[in-house]
């Protein structure tokens, strides 16, 4: 998995009707300093994740091991909001602080 | 799933026989601002989307989950066109603004 | 899917058993322009193509879609040879002129 | 499969369901001569890895192949922890003298 | 499938209890002109393959199609054993002259 921020969201009417009901938000990528890499993802919600919000996403055939995206044409879900994250003994990321 | 602008198509005559009656398109890829990146991808059209049109395309095996796709040697599928995208609050695209 | 162009063979007799019968090709990246991007792929045939023909190929789980490939262990395959490509309404390649 | 160093630990309360119970690891991709790549991945945990271990983990549906994470929205698994990493005729690491 | 040369071998002790008796080869990745290119896997060895040795390996799922890594948590996969490799008409290896 990787980290993302939430940053916005998708609107799409015409699609694979399988993927009614789906929440599309748009994710930038970060590294694991929870700094922008320049990469981005649209990933399907399974969270309810909100806007600002740190995430982790899951890529490929992951993406569909959920109630919501189990055989949807859907290669990217978030499927944690992350409350921590410790990297080599420091906080890097903490939601009741920085969230 | 990545955002990519429809500019062409691919006719192949001589192909995996499963493949008959899919329609191949080539996209740009395009980064969160929707500006080019220099990758592409042809991909496999299940909602029948037009020249210039920004979509959204799934790859891996997320592309078979379409009734179109699946069981066919295809890795890229095309399987919503964006309505609207909003980033950090800014509508980046509008289908009925910009399409 | 990605394009390719079809610049030699791999012959492997010390093999995976069930890689029997299976003919590897090389291919030549190529960008959306037919250019070449430096990276290849070595690919299981499943259309009989030839030396020099540009063609489309299908990585990860979609290389095994095919009766050929199907439960081996194979991941890109070489499912269509291409006719005509057309971008921002320019022909790129037209096998029966550039082919 | 690549070669990870643990680094820290990453807490989601907020998840997908099936998710309970799975630790989830922060990982530095390391190159063959085991120098960090700038790379990193979140990865569950198979084997009770501890920081600053050495570690094998395996990307894409791969890592929903242990009794942890089947059939879970996980697309990587620390699968192994490296005792010894012999390169060129190089001992290049080796746990019981640098781990 | 990409090309790699046999470099090395891990060991690792712990690991997920399906991996028991799989064998873990280093690869240095080639390009197409038999180079190496910085990039590495550690794949599990399904056809005896040696130290020095060109050899073809399967990423993903498909590292998965063979008899000893059915079910596992691998995702790469060594599946040939390279003897000749022609490219643009130029034999660029051949394991009785080079190997």
């Amino acid at each position: 998995m990787l980290l993302g921020r939430v940053v916005g969201t998708l609107v799409a009417t015409h699609k694979e009707p399988s993927l009614d009901g789906l929440k599309f938000l748009a994710l930038k990528q970060l590294d694991i300093d929870g700094n922008e890499t320049g990469g981005y993802r649209i990933a399907a919600d399974a969270v309810g994740a909100g806007i600002g919000e740190l995430v982790l996403y899951a890529t490929g055939s992951a993406a569909r091991q959920t109630e919501m995206t189990d055989g949807r044409p859907c290669d990217a879900v978030i499927m944690a909001i992350v409350d921590t994250l410790e990297v080599d003994g420091e906080l890097k990321y903490d939601k009741a602080r920085d969230g």
